[in-house]
């Protein structure tokens, strides 16, 4: 099978120009001007950008949390993120108490294996880690899975100590990988959250009074220093405010190895939608929450100058009817999510365009820097010849709303529901598959593989 | 008994004037030009500085740590402090696993009660503080011990937990008293003395490598936040080195009551002196440790910039003969503490002259901030009608040499043995009472007496 | 003639007590507890606050500026100073092109001797220094006028360039003194100002879009630095914005002997002022103008921190009626300054009071801080034996409306009208001479005398 | 005339794949795998590096400069810079007083037209901006010179005020490019050099300790400030030290479009070269000089963090003997320049390889950030179709030693004589053509052509 994209603008995070590019197979093989092959399917994408596959590095399919499931499954998960431009998600495989390494890897692998529309892998989501586990831990590095997540926060569930952070860092950065951090004070705000509802405060917006900005500086400034400490890259998830960017920014300009995303409900989203009447603000009920609105710009800027290296969704996604209502009676029953994987190529496009970001840092922020930092690169991430043949013709122009009664996840809300934007992932290929064309889905639940990662690439 | 003190040229914080004092009992009682008064003593302080009398909140006397006991009593050490110019002591009264509040109080009574050559009061340190301690920790709050310790470092020994934090924080706050942290971060740091260890790196010099800067800093950082968090103020103890300064002095910046000190031997000393032969780096093992000597100046600058509020001993000797020497074979069983109380005044006062800092911080810094960070503000801290009649001549013209052969501490050695400085204390009042005559201890092992003190006063 | 303030409650820049304060004609001579001695005068000071006079080290009396006049006289003026508790004021003797040092001094003494309620001085504004007039610069330090101005706004006007600064700021660092600054890019914002014209943008709300924050920012460094280049301190007059302060601190952090102040306006006003209606803006035309009000909170915080060290007023009033409509038909000819000198002491209290400064804080931003900059310490700005019996007697209690109708400086307006706020002046002494009291002036047209100042004491 | 580039490893500043480019005339027109295709010139890339050819956008070539001329002529110069792998220069055209921009330019092309190795085109360094220069002011754009250069150095000779600042930046910026600024303050400086010379301060290390690097960093804050006031893009020259970079860095952290370059002298040499014997210390005289070396990782980090767009060389030779002995007798007569622009590339490599960045950061560095930001991308700057066939095969292996003996430079000494180093371009395309075949010149003295360029794109 081959296939010829004619006449589009290809966009990397580093090129802009206008090609054709052939791809044999899986694989892109040839880019030229005016090229003149012969293929078995030729796309027009005149007047559309021709851009890498998205990747969301930060989703959550089919997660057991808060005695329920996130609502959507690898198949509809990953088939609602194709529609949104993305070809490649990294879920979060986590360890519960008692698992091994190995097993909490083939309980994932179970869930995701033929049922995924898209490339795929997994973080490793560390919760207990003794020197006894490092001959294991170097397995899964070798099965290509190079990233770990550890949480400050959730105490009792997922959280670690320092002792098991600084192993962890220790261990992902010798094996050339890299650790991601849940950055929150878990033991402080749990402590807070007892005394709120000591109070009788239980409704959604107490969430976020539990957990403000300086507990997620703290658990940044914490971990970053001790990656510093144990010389290890480290990486800070879904980063929510300034305060905690700051920490990382500084950590940076230290010199240490510390990168960091934000995701986009942070990046449209404030505080006030707590206040939401009839419960409605439990469908912001994610963590860390939404905060002050001063802090949108501060986290734009970021990602313009480096102090953020990608954007991604932690889509976790729960159905306000009979998931998130569980929490009527109080904030901390509320299943902590919401869904987004699907959204994020363009509304990043859109906040891009109305701040003076170049295509390319847009590329770059939804695709190429992901590639690189979590091992994926080049055969992710960018457009170039022996590269993954994972693209999207994009439409800068088109205008359309945001809607869950439109969007393809399976969840009964939309967060940015009735937000007018621009631009739209209008055909997409998966490793040389048209897996969405014209909006239209025509790939299978099986195209998607796992995919092994190597080491941290710096960016 | 009364006395007055004539043409001496007294300093406080603010004022600097030649005039006579006149003492009532243990009180200031009148302050003019030419007093025309009686007095049962008369001292002539021309030519001489006079000072409220030193204070230093941070010192540990006969305290049991490491399988020894720290090698100055409550008689040897504050006869030492009042030769130096020091009328005023804060040890720390530790609670040791299982006892209460009022068993730990009581035990160090029985230690100092009577043997205080100089007035002196503790720091509770909190090892464990449960809901059920509420009401205790208001009693001792009431009997005037308004300043709470906790350990961030010690794992297994004093260390806290960050809820025991925040609990003692609120409970401090509410009570207007404040938290006072040893803050490293102990568990990284248990990590990688165990690595150390392990490697065989036994020396006095790998107690440093093991708390580098960094995770002092963490700890800081993390105080300072968690204090934020929690509403309360904050005083960090000892901070020795530069990052750790910066992590307070940005919670400052950033509105909180975040205080701290820094304690003489990082003001003169770095960790070179680790490398001394011998075993006499042992000496220098002390936490935290002594840092690069590019932490000097700024901890310098922050004591001008009011990024640091005043400079302690944290005195705390051992013998070099029969104490230090426990830990030939490891690190790890050096005693933790060196000898200082003495030295203090005079060493702050060289060091200030040498760098254009006012005759007025110089008070500041050794006496009067402390006063008022930790409740005895204007009872001590200043020389003002009504104030307790701790004061100090000081001759800022004498040069002399510190030794161990000449100093009064019990400690067979001196971490500033062999330097020149200029100042020294010539006569002592404590409460008017004239313990230190011309270098002569004039004073009784009992004229010391317990003080209580009050709330929090800003600075 | 002798005074006693019995019974008070002390305030100095360190102290808090209560003592009654003997006073021997112009000077303090003795202070104690329930003083047994004769006095001509005896004050009950029950209930009251006693303070240290304070000091404006800011104000311009009938300055010729803008083809009119300031509206209060040195007559008027420090009458209205000492009705608000100030007892030392310094104003500007502003060298026109062509005057030498000698005959401005002469012009002002021409205008102040003899016509004031209070202690003056001045500072010298200097528009031309070659090297030839070094020789009389030292004879204006000899004659104790020991700080300088310099503008590096208004060109053609005041303004000087980078060399003459170099030049000032070298000469009064070897004479011990200090160089004030006026810290605006004088040449960008006159740039600004003719396309403002050219616009037709005329209203007084222009003024402040003509000079933004970030121009003071920009002065603030250039100064700084410049200071740093010539190893002499600089003091930085009329700080109005966070951007601004922070070149400041930056400096002071960085080793400089880097001061500055702000002015009442700036910390109680902002530029939503400017949108008054009829022509009512204009009233708030000075230099610099009025800011956003995320601004006040941070320059408050510089206060408590020291990032600044006292509050002036820059009192430069013109009446509404006949000086400040001059600028109806364009905002470059609204005379630039206001009233203010009367309000201080009694704003800024009740700034403190609101925002947890201790009392000790507030006598040393309204006096002391001054008096040691400016070189009168501790003549001035404190209450100590030796000093002189500047001496406030004020209500902490008693609250008031600020108003035009009731303030005492001959301007038709207040720029705090119908501010409601807490605090009194009550009594104010002049060298000993009670010149207001209970509210009612006692004084003469000339109680006041030239200050010879001296070296400036580092703070 | 057709050639293919087979099998060499692709960098872009994104890119990193192995893959055959081939060339059409001057221009990339296919890049594949394995390309069966025929062309009149085959190279073996097999091993190397195949890089986007290097520019240089900060040389001066035989400008007239302190009474003498530097030493390379364009021709000359530019066959240095195609030996280091150079492809792309920019020149500064200065407009000499009485000179309209027209004569500037055309002076400028009289010396560089028909005698240039490689492309080549120029800043305009504006020493005049009226209202009325204007239009001719868009005449210079519409011709391809976007970027405008003005000095806060040299007064009396280039420097220019800050009106004339503001009215370049706004006019640049209206067009769409961009102001190069020489951020020193030049007349505090020259004040200084006034002092060194009456003191008899003449040696090559006084032209050092007249420019240090607090009034670079007051040059930056300026420029950086003003251009923020202006709303216009910025970019400061030959930043040398940290101090000045901070300020670059905190106007970015503000939200401006502050951008900036370092130059290879300032990333490996230090002050200590001023200590030379034999007045070889002159050298090394360039604007501005040599600093601590302190400054030398903080400049690196600089580049790896973003805060330095690029590395230049402010290539401006002079020969040791005949031209730098002018200033024998004082520093002020050695012409201030030194060599370069033939070693960047490597030693940019070199530097890069020892400091863990990434080859992508290395071509950005020295390519791709200059072609976007100088208006000259996708012309210049990558590998990608459509582009300029400006490329260099790089040997990023072999080790040698750079020195004047074997340069191509025309100046008598080497700054980097006997550094050993590793990586070397070995063929060299302009423009499709092969200029350097395996270290031999193999072009011509016009190979070279005028560039048009266009608007900033920003990086």
């Amino acid at each position: 099978m081959t296939t010829l994209i004619k006449s589009g603008r290809i966009i990397t995070a580093t090129d802009d120009y206008v090609a054709d590019v052939f791809i044999d197979g899986e694989t892109v093989t040839l880019i030229g001007k005016d090229l003149k092959v012969q293929a078995d399917k030729v796309i027009d994408a005149a007047g559309l950008l021709v851009i890498p596959g998205a990747i969301d590095p930060h989703v959550h399919m089919e997660l057991p949390f808060g005695g329920t499931v996130s609502s959507d499954s690898f198949e509809t998960g990953t088939r609602a993120a194709a529609h949104g431009g993305t070809t490649t998600i990294i879920d979060f495989a986590i360890q519960y108490h008692g698992k091994t390494f190995r097993q909490t890897i083939d309980d994932w692998h179970a869930k995701a294996a033929g049922n995924c529309a898209i490339d795929y892998s997994y973080h490793l989501a560390v919760t207990e880690f003794e020197p006894r586990h490092l001959k294991e831990f170097k397995q899964v590095v070798d099965e290509g899975i190079t990233t770990f997540k550890i949480f400050l926060a959730y105490p009792g569930v997922f959280m670690i100590d320092d002792q098991t952070m600084t192993r962890v860092m220790q261990a992902a950065g010798d094996a050339g990988g890299m650790t991601l951090v849940h950055a929150e004070n878990g033991v402080a705000i749990q402590q807070r959250i007892e005394q709120l509802v000591a109070e009788g405060k239980l409704a959604p917006k107490y969430h976020a009074q539990s957990r403000p900005p300086i507990m997620q500086a703290d658990g940044v400034a914490r971990a970053c220093k001790v990656a510093a400490f144990a010389k290890s890259p480290v990486f800070i998830v879904h980063v929510s405010c300034e305060a905690a960017m700051i920490e990382l920014m500084r950590s940076r300009d230290e010199g240490h190895a510390s990168y960091g995303e934000t995701c986009t409900q942070y990046l449209f989203l404030d505080e006030s939608y707590y206040d939401l009447p009839n419960f409605e603000g439990a469908k912001y009920v994610f963590t860390p929450p939404l905060v002050g609105k001063e802090n949108i710009e501060p986290l734009w800027k970021g990602l313009k100058l480096g102090y953020l290296q990608e954007v991604s969704t932690d889509h976790c996604p729960f159905n306000f009817n009979g998931q998130k209502e569980l929490g009527r009676d109080s904030f901390t029953k509320i299943p902590n999510g919401g869904p987004g994987v699907e959204d994020r190529l363009s509304l990043v496009y859109d906040g891009c365009l109305k701040r003076g970001f170049t295509l390319n840092q847009w590329v770059n922020l939804t695709s190429t820097a992901s590639a690189k930092l979590f091992g994926m690169f080049p055969k992710k991430g960018t457009i170039a010849v022996g590269s993954d043949a994972d693209i999207v013709l994009f439409d800068p122009n088109v205008k359309r709303t945001i809607s869950a009664k439109t969007h393809h996840m399976n969840c009964d809300y939309s967060l940015f529901e009735g937000m007018q934007i621009q631009g739209e992932p209008v055909t997409v290929l998966s490793r040389g598959k048209v897996v969405v064309e014209k909006g239209k889905y025509t790939g299978t639940k099986s195209d998607g593989k796992f995919l092994k990662r190597g080491p941290v690439v710096a960016v």
